[in-house]
This record gives structure tokens, C-alpha cells and sequence, in this order.
């Protein structure tokens, strides 16, 4: 809403309108890194107020790799037919959840996107950052 | 097809099939580490052959970011009213394609999801990993 422009002609959203993309859509992708090397997994997510939520594969490795630290996440809605769509990044960092905040998240966030892991543990993002483009 | 699963009930593909899956959409998203933060970009790519195509954003900090450093790629189509879909994620280097195979390349790769930077450069990603999972 903003009518500004990136470096690559792209329209730059601003932060309420990205957020309210993002809680648009069902699922999105995190990033973290391992062991120095970037990491990328589809999952679902939710938006609560400015936090984004969303529910990790298990507790174990990717818990390590990512609590306490800086991670990223993309949610778009992009059609090649007509090349126009959205993109909106978030970075901050992963926080765990628990107890009665992790049970009010899972009624929120409807988790299907990375299969019944038998350990499910609710991760919270608190943004440093949250940057949105539109396309066409 | 192997109809083998993984630990969290998801079907997993070959590398033939994911590699399929690949080419088979125009967009996805490359993760990489910069300065020890993950960072995730949606970009266009093709596949040629086992090879991942896809043009970077600019020559700069971006290149200096990701040129024979670790990157994973990943790309998805997932319904979520159906919950079915699949994902598959490419991980190895990245490395810059000039001369006469940038050129090839990039008559195959139409490149429009990162928007019209002035300074185009072509990146090859060869996999070190491929990893392919669909649901329902």
C-alpha cells in the first residue's frame, strides 16, 4: 500500500499487510541452519497478532537447530499464468512453547503439512523482521 | 512409488520422481547462510537434467553469500483443502554459470518471480541430496 518499490521493481508491503497475507495462507516454509548449512521444510503456521506459530517435526535435532536461534520463514501465493502474487519473508528467532500458550496455539494452527510426528512440540517466532513483496 | 515411509507417516520419492516434481513448477525457494542467518528467497529455476538452474537476484552480496557455499532449494505444491501434495527439497552448492552455458540456461528458465534486477546471474546447483515427500 505503500507504492514503494524495491531494487528489482517489486512492490514493497508494509507490516500489517504482510502479516494479514501470511495468515491468508495454510502453510509456508522455515529455514534454519545446521551445522552451518541452511536447512528448508514446509510447515504449517498461524499468525497471532505480530508472533508467528507453528509446530516443529519433533523435539530432538530440529529443536537444537533451531530454539534461541535466528530463523526464517516464507509464506507466498505467487501464479505463473499471470506473474503476479505476494511473497513475505519473517525472520527472528524460534522460541518453544508450552503448557496452556502451546495448547490455545494448537487449537489456532491446523498441522498437516509435515505428517503425524509423534513428538510435536509448538514453536513460536517473535519477528526481528518481516518483509513482503508483491508481483504485478 | 517405493511406498516406503518415513518417520512422520510421509511417503518418500526417488530422485527421479522429486526431480520430475522439480521441473514440473516454475517457482520455489532458495535457503542459504549469510553471516550465520538463514535467509530463504522465492526464485524461478529449472532442472536440467540432475542439475538445478536458477538466476540470482544480483551479482553481489547475494553471490558472495551463496558461490560454492551450502544452499537448499525447495519446491511444493500442496492443497490444503485436500491435504495432499508433495514437497522436495534440494540440497548441495551453488555455483555461477557464465559464457555459453548461462546463455543456454537461460533460454529455459523463465525468470520472473524475483523481478527485474539489473544485473542478472545465472546459478547452477548441483545436489548433493534430493529429498522428496508427498502426502495423502
Amino acid at each position: 500500500m505503500t507504492g514503494a518499490t524495491d531494487r528489482h521493481g517489486l512492490e514493497v508491503l508494509g507490516m500489517d499487510e504482510s502479516l494479514e497475507l501470511l495468515g491468508s495462507v495454510a502453510y509456508g516454509r522455515l529455514a534454519y541452519v545446521d551445522a552451518g548449512v541452511p536447512v528448508i521444510v514446509p510447515v504449517n503456521h498461524g499468525v497471532d497478532g505480530t508472533v508467528l506459530v507453528l509446530r516443529s517435526l519433533d523435539g530432538g535435532k530440529f529443536g537444537a537447530a533451531i530454539f534461541g536461534k535466528p530463523v526464517a520463514f516464507e509464506a507466498d501465493s505467487l501464479d505463473p499464468a499471470t506473474r503476479t502474487g505476494w511473497s513475505v519473508v519473517v525472520r527472528g528467532r524460534a522460541e518453544v512453547l508450552d503448557g496452556e500458550v502451546a495448547a490455545r496455539v494448537a487449537e489456532r494452527v491446523d498441522s498437516w503439512a509435515v505428517g503425524d510426528g509423534a513428538v510435536a512440540t509448538w514453536v513460536r517466532i517473535v519477528p526481528d523482521e518481516v518483509g513482503g513483496r508483491r508481483l504485478g
